[in-house]
Order: structure tokens, then C-alpha cells, then sequence
């Protein structure tokens, strides 16, 4: 394995160890020496990847960067939909993103700026919004911020709703039942009529993506 | 003061300062003790209200009970927009219900049944919407229940961003904007017509309950 290789799996082996930690005890409890224990790694590889708890933190918070690796779709509110899709189908599998979505709504973490995941997500929603607008997608009364906004702020809740009753199992389902509610109040009904909002579009959109 | 009323007072008491440690070290590093010394009462005074931190806990999370107070609507949805703008006021100007959604998403709070609220809140909705059903208020297709749990999900979520990003300042603007795209997929037109989804509506629906 090249040197590089070894680099980012001892990066990716801390993080998880993080994101574990962070998971079991909460931010403000956890310390970097459990996080070393449980990665199995020395305080030296640690100390060459992140610098404190709070670069952990920021670490894990990154994996939950919108946007990435959705397939290009036929129209801007169905790849807006596939973001969405996937998300739901990351948090039932990778406990990575997981224990990021859940730090980003850990108030006792004390510290740690967790506005960025909201206000990031609201920006690469608001891309797919005007996007959609430039191609004649949206109805014109649409607010592309305010909408974008609506999409985070919902998303939050109903991740969390369904972590706290389901385990995620019912994520997808729920996120079908937020676009059967939302879409019709933005999309031109040619749009509407071409989205897929079905719940089984989230293990789809993963396959796609992993395949790609 | 009469007996009961001292006795209502004390339990109030250490409701509050049971959330007020809730909320600055979370459930799990609370403790009695310190809940004790916040309150400012005796043990015996707290044990005869209350038997553990889970029953203390339990108290907070009663704090949030749906449907408290609401003014008779000339339709059920107005009446279902209200109970929300009710909550958001609330949440901006009382400690103790602010502390009680916080406790409900409090991931760290092992061994205290946060699906409760989420259950509970979900059964209001449905409530006002099975009642809005039979008096025509909705399209044809809308599924109360899934309808209902949208509701809370979403909810849940907006008042998390609205507290992150603005500490509650601008929760009654979040909720107006998911009303405005929500409404329209579940009422009838004459209904649609008749709601009033405005975020001042928050302040002016409190003022009413509080006269009542």
C-alpha cells in the first residue's frame, strides 16, 4: 500500500473512533485519550491528522457534505430529491454520518460552531433551487431561500423522529411523505409529474452513486 | 396562600430548576443534588413531588403536552396552525417548555422514553385533522396520520435550526413558510383561502390564550 493510502485509512480509522466516541458519550464528555484507545493508533498519527477534540469534531462534521456524488437527473428538483434520498440512505448505513448529523444537533456541545452543517445545506439547496428556476422548474411565486431553508429545517426533525422511534428504518419513508407534501406547492406540474418521490428511490440513488 | 397552592408553587419550582440543570449539563451529568440547590427547597420538599431524575424528567417533558389552550378556530386547520404558533411563542418566552423539547432530543438521555412527546404530539395532530376531515376541510387523498407525523417531524427540526441559528427569533417566520407549503397540499381551496399563516400570528394567538 502506497504511503498515501496508509495515510488517509489512518485518518478515516481516527475518525470513525471519533465519531463513536462522540456517539456513546456526547461531545462535551468525550476526551482524546478514549478516542486514541478505541482507534488503536498512536498520539502521534493522531496529532499528524487533527489537532485537538475540536478538529475531530469539525472532521466528522464534514462527512455529511451536501451534494456529494448525486447522479445528474433530467431535472434540478429530482436531483434536489436525490440529495435527500441519500442522505436518508447514508445516516440507516454509514456510522460515520450518522454520529455527524447527530453532533451538528448535540446542543451540549459546547464550542463547537454548529451552524455550518445548517447554513451549508441551506446554500447547496438553494444551488438546486435557482437552478431549477433558471430551467423553468418552480412556480413563480417560489422563494428559493425560504424553501431551502424549509428543506433543512424539516430534514432535521424527521431524521431525528425517525432515529428516535425507528432507527432510521422508516427514514425514507418519511422523507417520500415530506415531497408528496412540498413539491406540489413548488414544482410546475410537468415537473411534478416526472418525480420520483418513492421511498425505494433512496437504495436506488445509492446503488447509482456507488456504481458511478 | 392556601395549602395546595404553596405546594403547586414548590413543585413548579423544581420543575424549573430541574430544567435549568437539564439544559446546561444535559440529562445524563445532572444530578439531585444540583437540581436541589438550584430550586432552593428540601430534599423531603422535592421528594414529595417528585421520586427520581427520571420522574423529574418525566415532569419537564409534560410541559410540551399538545393542544394546551388553543381558542376555538371557525376551521380545524386553523385550529392545527395555532397549536404550532402557540408552541413557538411558547418556546421563545418559557424556560420550562424550552427545556422539555430539548430533553426530547437529547440524544445523550439514555434510559428516558423520549418517543412520548413524539407519539403524543403526533395523536394531537391527528386529532385535528380526522376533525377536519369530517367537517371537509381536506383534499380528498390526504392521509391524516402520515399528515400528522410530517407535522411533528418537520416541527421538530425548525424549532431545532431556529434555536441554533437565531435562539427562537425567527421560528414563527420558519413556521409560516413550511404552513405555506404544506397547507396547500391537504386543504380545500375555500379553506386554503381562509387560514391566516402569518408569523405574527404567533404573538397574537398568545395574547388571546393568555386572556382566555
Amino acid at each position: 500500500m502506497a504511503k498515501q493510502d496508509r495515510a488517509i485509512r489512518t485518518r478515516r480509522t481516527i475518525l470513525e473512533a471519533a465519531a463513536s466516541v462522540f456517539e456513546k458519550q456526547g461531545y462535551q464528555a468525550a476526551t482524546i485519550t478514549e478516542i486514541l484507545k478505541t482507534a488503536g493508533v498512536t498520539k502521534g498519527a493522531l496529532y499528524f491528522h487533527f489537532q485537538s477534540k475540536e478538529d475531530l469534531a469539525a472532521g466528522v462534521l464534514s462527512e455529511q457534505e451536501p451534494g456529494q456524488g448525486v447522479p445528474p437527473q433530467p431535472t434540478k428538483l429530482q436531483e434536489l430529491v436525490d440529495v435527500g434520498m441519500l442522505l436518508a440512505y447514508r445516516l440507516r448505513t454509514d456510522p460515520l454520518v450518522r454520529a455527524s448529523v447527530r453532533l451538528t444537533l448535540d446542543h451540549q456541545a459546547h464550542g463547537l460552531d454548529r451552524r455550518g452543517p445548517f447554513l451549508r445545506w441551506s446554500e447547496a439547496n438553494q444551488r438546486f433551487l435557482d437552478a431549477a428556476a433558471r430551467q423553468g422548474e418552480l412556480l413563480p411565486h417560489v422563494n428559493p431561500r425560504a424553501t431551502a431553508d424549509l428543506y433543512v429545517g424539516a430534514f432535521a426533525g424527521l431524521q431525528m423522529m425517525s432515529q428516535t422511534l425507528s432507527d432510521y428504518e422508516d427514514l425514507a419513508e418519511r422523507l417520500s411523505v415530506l415531497q408528496h407534501h412540498l413539491m406540489p406547492s413548488i414544482a410546475m406540474p410537468a415537473v411534478l409529474a416526472s418525480l420520483d418521490l418513492a421511498p425505494d428511490r433512496a437504495d436506488r440513488i445509492a446503488e447509482t452513486a456507488a456504481a458511478s
